[in-house]
């Protein structure tokens, strides 16, 4: 069929540079190359188990993570004129203090190298539409020994001609997206006005699944499927809780995965906050939120449409009063075709068909969720 | 403004023979009478805390949660013609296995007889609309030594008149909803076509929330907002999992508070699934459900409209495939107003309100959400 503009902006790379930080590494996380096959990513310390012989630890990394023309080839394969690339998970949080500045300018630089090359390969004189053109989201040095080390680097990337945002894990700090030494960082972003995509990465313990005996009965179905969504949803609560939204308004989210699970549980939050004694409105002693999640939804927050489905599109539009807050995304690499030979991959045309459902008859709505939101709020012509 | 007829199935009670074994406990959970003011229930570990004076700790209990005349004068204040009551977490999950039977009869003969007398007072030459009336979801003793003691106890709740379901956690006989023991009590609900309503209860560690420090800054906002949607999500799922639908196509089950995130979620669950592989479908050794999830839930499973929004129903309805799947519900006594001079409840106005706009203009939908669905499903007449 023919599409109008298509920007994925929920897409995955693993750079050159991150590829050989990964390699030199030899604890979680770290890239071993096995005698034959695939590298292999450790990246879970469940996954370092010394029981397993380490050529088959982990799981493969081939060159859909690393290879822009693999990426190019996937973007052309489905569609998708324009991707806003962003580091995979776990990004820099693991990184030793004293390397993160370093490691985090390198691979920054790496991306914005990577964009421009591709991009300025494109027909400028084209329009976005029909030729293909790479954006990047940059990754913070987080485990930085001082804060202004991040702050200027969000002040460097604002300089860099293609990076539109920067991609976050839930933990900040360490400690949660609530924690008060992120201010700074909160309002060096609210300053540049650069989007911060949040992202999870297995933040729930897996007691939470019955513990991990039960979890691996079912593979990754249980935290890829219920804890990464959970996971989000908890991060951005614990930020309204916390009063960010309060005291940085006009911080710009983009939330992973249709915003975890917050669209369809943004009622049972307020509802909980209008409840809870504690806070100052309701009599108690400690500040609570001022703005509610309602509003923040309509004002701070942008989801992707990495939903899966027509009834998770329905409460990610109704949450966002309208279609102009939500963004197509694939989250390439992952969730690639069980058989290898399969062009097509079922989880980007899963995500195709619900929005094509979702927005049948309302041509401009879905080519704003298609390309048109992602355009305008990333500025990306 | 005129209301349908309207069933509330969400709606709690500590029956007294319940307040009154837990008044003989003196470990979590029990019921402490302080010198002065209203019983206090400790429920959690956590509540046990002997650093807070014994009069101070866990909740206070008043007359809402055990009194059946403040049942109905709420049911009178809100228009609700019949409520269909449960008992209240933690149910009999705790009990010594010996007593477990026993309590367990001697507290759905108490819900029964309360049922039964609010009931046939009413005028029954009325129809259902009009006069207060009572059902109830009962409770099984599922700490009993013996499958076969639960699975007596489904067959003798389905001769008394008044009981329509039971209630259950997700904890299932100790170690969730996917352990293969429960197979005869998913046979005999099956069997008897009993509903089962299923509940969460602080099923999640506080580790998911940041640990039990950064959930104490916010009260109860984080586990009940965020905890109790998920751990019901996680049952349903491990449940799907472990092949529970596929071997017990006719179980009917009632999911609490819209299902959680189940509505949301389902899209990523059934993606999740199809990329798993493990399973055999995907090559792999394990089994992997073989029934989806979203045929589970249009054949297995209902939801409450307890989700204080427009965008969460919307979900809930999608994947019901229509509204004829969803039924109104309150939670009360929970969630009542911070000012006690209010008789109109903001977490009940705020679910009508949803509940109205979702579906304005659509008389035949909103009467079945409010009660026709309940009446029809839980065969009330």
């Amino acid at each position: 069929m023919s599409r109008p503009l298509v920007v994925d902006v929920h897409t995955h790379v693993y750079p050159p540079a991150y590829m050989a930080m990964l390699r030199a590494r030899k604890t979680v996380p770290y890239i071993h190359d096995p005698a034959s096959g695939e590298p292999r990513l450790i990246i879970l310390s469940s996954d370092d188990d010394p029981s397993i012989p380490i050529d088959q630890r982990g799981r493969p990394v081939d060159s859909s993570y690393s290879d822009t023309n693999v990426k190019l080839a996937f973007m052309q394969q489905h569609g998708i004129d324009c991707s806003v690339i962003s580091l995979a998970n776990p990004w820099l949080d693991f990184l030793d203090p004293a390397e993160a500045q370093i490691w985090a300018q390198r691979i920054n630089d790496d991306l914005e190298e990577t964009c421009a090359r591709v991009t300025s390969s494109s027909d400028k004189a084209l329009p976005l539409k029909g030729r293909s053109t790479l954006f990047a989201f940059a990754a913070l040095p987080l485990s930085a020994p001082d804060p202004e080390i991040i702050v200027n680097e969000i002040k460097r990337l604002k300089t860099l001609p293609h990076i539109r945002g920067v991609i976050m894990g839930t933990s900040g700090l360490g400690t949660g997206l609530d924690d008060e030494r992120l201010g700074p960082i909160w309002a060096a972003l609210e300053e540049t006005q650069l989007l911060l995509f949040l992202h999870p990465h297995y933040g729930l313990p897996s007691e939470a699944f019955g513990g991990s005996e039960a979890m691996s009965r079912y593979g990754h179905v249980l935290p890829l499927a219920l804890g990464f969504p959970l996971e989000t949803t908890i991060a951005v609560t614990r930020m309204l809780l916390s009063r960010v939204f309060d005291k940085f308004p006009r911080l710009q989210i983009l939330l992973a995965h249709s915003g975890g699970t917050l669209p369809f549980l943004a009622g049972r939050i307020e509802s909980c906050i209008m409840h809870e004694r504690k806070f100052v409105a309701n009599g108690g002693d400690a500040p609570g939120p001022q703005r509610s999640i309602w509003e923040v939804l309509k004002t701070n927050i942008f989801l992707d449409a990495v939903v899966y489905g027509v009834a998770g599109l329905k409460a990610a539009v109704a949450v966002g009063g309208g279609s102009d807050r939500l963004m197509f995304g694939t989250d390439h690499p992952f969730f690639p075709p069980l058989d290898e030979g399969e062009k097509e991959w079922l989880s980007v045309t899963t995500n195709y068909q619900a929005i094509d459902e979702n927005f049948d008859g309302e041509k401009e709505a879905l080519n704003a969720v298609l390309g048109g939101n992602a355009l305008r709020v990333l500025n990306l012509e």
